[in-house]
Order: C-alpha cells, then sequence, then structure tokens
C-alpha cells in the first residue's frame, strides 16, 4: 500500500459507506458485499457497454470539484451509450485513489455520482478501489439496453443519407479558450468544457431511423471522418449550417475561421448521426434540437465546404482553406 | 497528453495492430472500430460482471515480464468469475499507459492477453487507452454467464454446511517470502506468486450444490470471514485439514505457525466454498483437488481450531494462538 491520508476509509468502510448506497436499487449489485454482481435482461434485449478511463492532470485537475469529476466520468461513457441508441442501465466502477485524496473529496465524488444516478436513470453494481502512488485514476464501465439487432453503430451510413447534429457544437472548445484566457469569459462555454450534457433521451429515439451515429468527442469532423471511414462513404458538410450557440458567436464568432475551430474543437458530447432523406420530418417531429448539415456521397473522407463553396481540406494537426 | 515515447504507437494505431486481432472472435466487439460493444445472452442465462484494476508499484512492477502483467490483469477476475460459477464471456481493457511504456512493452502484453484469451475461453470486446503521467494502471472488467438465478454468492452458506477449498493454501504467500529472501529457493512457490490459476474449469461445476462460494485473494480466513458475515454464520476450519503442498511444507514448514501463515497469506485464487454434507460424493467425483476444511455452526466469525484442539483467534493484523 501507498501512502495515504493516515484517517482515510479503508476499501471496505468506503464501499460500505458511500458507495453501496448508490447500488441500493440494484438487486443484482448484491449491496457490493460479493465478488461479481448479475445482470438479466429481458430476452428481446441486449447490452451496450463501453468503458472510458479520466486520469488526474490528463483529463481533470486536482483542485476541480470532485461532484463534476464523478459526473464528467460517468457523462462521457452515458453520451456514448445515447449515441448508440442504448437507455443506461448499470456501471461499474474501478478507482484508483492518489495519496492526496481525502475522505472529504469521496464523500463529495459519491455525491456527485448520485445526482448523476438519478438524472440519468442508471445504478453503480460494481467496481474496485485500489491505492496508487501517481495520479487519482478513474475507469467507468457503462451498460445500457437497446432492442437486439438495433444499436446504433459507426458503419451503416449510406450514399444519399443525410447528416444531422444536435445541439451547438463549439461550445466547450469556446469554453477551453475562455478557460486559457484567449476569449471573453463566457460561464455557460466554461460549463459546456467542464461538464458534458449527455444526449440520453434523444439517442433511444433515434432507433429504427438513424443509419450511422455516434457521439462527437473528437471534434465534429474528425468523429464524422469515423463514420465515413467505417462505412466505406464521403461525408460533405455545409460549414454554414453547422450549429454554433449565440454566446460562441459572440465570444469566439461565426465566420470560416470560427466554424472551423468548433468543427474540430471536439468536447461536445452531442449525437451526429445520418439518416435517409425520408426520415426528416420525425427527426423534426422528436422535439430535440437537432440541425441537417450535409449529405452522405459515394467517395471516401469528410469535407466541409465553405460559404464560398470551396472545400476546406484537413491537413495533420488542423485545417485549411485552399 | 503527457510526455511518452515519440515513436509510442498512438491509441488508433496501437488498437488496430494490437488489440483489434484480439477482438476478431467477437461479431459484437465490431472490430473495437465503434464507441461500444454489444451482447447477447441466451435467455435462460444472466451475466457476472467484475472490475479489478491492476497498478504499477502496487500490484505489479515496471520490470515484470508485459505478457505476466497482461495475464495477471485477466486472471484476477477470471478467478472472480470461477468462483461465482460462472463460465468466461468478454472483457473490457482499461489502459491508461506510463510514459516508460514502449511498443515493445505494449506487443509482449498484447500477445500475453492473446494467450491467456486461448487457454480460458474469453475475447476482449472493448476497451480505452489513455496517458497517465503516473504508474502504468490497467483496469479489466470481465464478464461471464451463468444459467438464471444460480450465480454463486457469499451469501447461502447454512449451519450443518462443511467448508470446501480447491487446490493448496500458501503458496503465494511462499513465494513473496523466497523473493524477500525470507525463505530458501523455490521457483514453484514464486510462480504461484507471480501469476494466479484461477479455477475457471472447477467453478461452473459447482453450480447447483454449493451454498456459498469466493475466491481466496486477502486470505483463506479473511475471505471465509467474508462468506461468514454475508451468510450469518460461524466458520470453524480445522488448522490440520488446511491443504498445504509439499513445496510449502518442505520451504515454509507445517506447524501451527506456517498453517496460520498459510491461512492468512491471500493471492492464493482458490475457490473456497460451503456446500450441504449430502454433496461430498459429487465433490469428491468432480476430478479437481478440493479438500473438506471445516464447518460452518451457527454464530459469527471464523474459527482456526488448532492441532491441540485450541482455536486461533483473530488479533488486528494477524493471528495470534492463545
Amino acid at each position: 500500500m501507498t501512502n495515504s491520508p493516515s484517517d482515510r476509509l479503508g476499501e471496505f468502510e468506503a464501499i460500505a459507506t458511500l458507495f453501496a448506497p448508490l447500488a441500493a436499487k440494484a438487486p443484482g449489485a448484491l449491496g457490493l458485499t460479493d465478488d461479481a454482481a448479475v445482470l438479466a435482461l429481458p430476452p428481446e434485449q441486449e447490452l451496450v457497454v463501453t468503458v472510458d478511463a479520466l486520469v488526474e492532470s490528463v483529463h481533470f485537475l486536482r483542485g476541480d470539484p470532485p461532484d463534476a469529476v464523478a459526473k464528467k466520468s460517468l457523462r462521457v461513457n452515458l453520451s456514448d451509450l445515447a449515441a448508440k441508441g442504448a437507455t443506461p442501465h448499470a456501471y461499474l466502477l474501478s478507482l484508483s485513489l492518489a495519496p492526496w485524496v481525502d475522505n472529504a473529496w469521496l464523500a463529495a465524488f459519491a455525491r456527485g455520482l448520485g445526482e448523476d444516478q438519478e438524472r440519468y436513470g442508471i445504478t453503480l453494481i460494481g467496481g474496485d478501489t485500489t491505492s496508487t502512488p501517481g495520479p487519482l485514476t478513474l475507469s467507468v464501465t457503462a451498460m445500457g439496453a437497446v432492442p437486439r439487432g438495433k444499436m446504433l453503430k459507426r458503419s451503416g451510413a449510406q450514399a444519399g443519407d443525410l447528416v444531422f447534429v444536435s445541439g451547438t457544437i463549439g461550445d466547450a472548445g469556446g469554453g477551453l479558450a475562455v478557460l486559457k484566457g484567449e476569449a471573453a469569459n463566457d460561464a455557460g462555454l466554461i460549463d459546456r468544457y467542464r461538464l458534458p450534457q449527455p444526449r440520453s433521451e434523444l439517442g433511444p429515439k433515434l432507433l429504427g431511423f438513424a443509419s450511422a451515429s455516434l457521439d462527437v468527442s473528437d471534434g465534429l469532423i474528425a468523429d464524422l471522418g469515423h463514420i465515413a471511414q467505417t462505412s466505406g462513404v464521403r461525408i460533405a458538410v455545409d460549414a454554414a449550417r453547422v450549429p454554433l450557440s449565440d454566446a460562441y458567436r459572440k465570444i469566439i464568432g461565426e465566420d470560416d475561421a470560427a466554424i472551423i475551430r468548433a468543427a474540430t474543437a471536439g468536447d461536445d458530447y452531442e449525437i451526429a448521426f445520418t439518416a435517409p432523406a425520408s426520415a426528416g420530418g420525425t427527426i423534426a417531429s422528436l422535439g430535440f434540437p437537432v440541425t441537417e448539415i450535409g449529405r452522405v456521397e459515394s467517395g471516401a473522407a469528410v469535407v466541409l465546404i465553405g460559404r464560398d463553396g470551396k472545400p476546406l481540406t484537413v491537413v495533420k494537426g488542423g485545417w485549411t482553406h485552399f
């Protein structure tokens, strides 16, 4: 064992007092008193499983509010589930505690998990707590349910489909620019950077008509590139249709450079998806902010079409206009 | 991102070249090209899920062979699945790579995973790769299948049941003593310490008659204590029946002190379970080394009965004879 605050709760105490209450609603979690959890699904459903790790000083900072770290660790996974059309079900938490982590941090962290469990309808069913001499490291394995054979994949986009994205793009990148002192202050943009807002309600509603789907974490263009590659298609995005928030327009701008910045910034945690043109009416009736931004064509790669009709072409490490 | 060897494979390359081949047999892994995996189970089965993290300098050392680190990370989870009666099915790997990890390490690590996938019939279905400025940290989420409602739990032991353990106890502790220079050299004991040998074949055979079960990782007495606590019973273990290997007897001894050491050392990764006395014949016919070591009684806690008929009673941090 490594050094840790001498009064920090031991593994068993931390589980019993802080984490077991988070598992109370899942009978298969067995109160976190067993070696494993057990999980049954109705026969018409299957399980969607994803894992994401967060590392102190890479994905968050030591001084970040513990409840926000907890929520971020859940939400990056919830965003993956949403984009796959899955309804959140359960998660496991692997926690490697740095020496500086004390009981107050752990309690606030568990409180954050509890708040998001209520918000997103997901329950802790298992985990592991270890010590580490290094940075605090969290790994969340999240599980959701979809009807059998219906999970939305990156593959499946076909020439003729339209391309859509939920919400607005670039806000998290704008928030990072604010934090770096590169842009005027805006609390809303900073919030978007600090805490993902996964589209958990929208995702399952896309089942049945979206042909390909993923969440926007690497950047709109890079992530659409994953769809293009996996589906074997070309995707053309109209720069002018990339949805920018009023705050982004005000703080960062709305010219081509600002659009490119938004479309390559990442951390948006919106859903980008493709669907046949015939689905347009259904999508409009969903009651969620979804914007049509482009089309699927034969070919390869993603191209961003500028307002002047000329393509913006990707180069290593960024985008250039030519 | 943190510093890492400049020629180290990026996340996408590492996934494509080293890890995707490990997922080739699982259609639901989608070649590791999607955001999540999808998993279906026959309706008569349910999923058993467990997670364990390994941290460099806490659970293994930087200089340990990478294939052994890979195998240990899988096997500690496979041991949990076995003790629950589950047949291995799939796993997810969350990998936080330290700056010192290079391509050769990654390749040997992936090779180790591949070897154990073959050996234990389990397949990679997803994961996450991040960088860390700190120690290499691995978290494995393993999933197995059991018939619905049949998972072996820590609860369920009843007064009148007998207590059994597979294999031999104390060898891993003996191996650690060798490595610390506290005992004469013995390669077999060191092997038992370095690499768990999960009882994946035995575990599912216990379904239907074991009343409670877990794997021995904290130490035989401590782990039986978990069964006693969760089941609300007292467990009496006869010290003379604790199965010691010939190597352990030779290197560490076989007196009361040696037995106590074996029963409290941990890292055995054997299965300790309880079963009605009527199951004795079935257990003997399984064809696995299983020893009857004690009985379940009314009451609480675990007591180790010495060869002289007197109980050895637990004290904080160890055991004392009185």
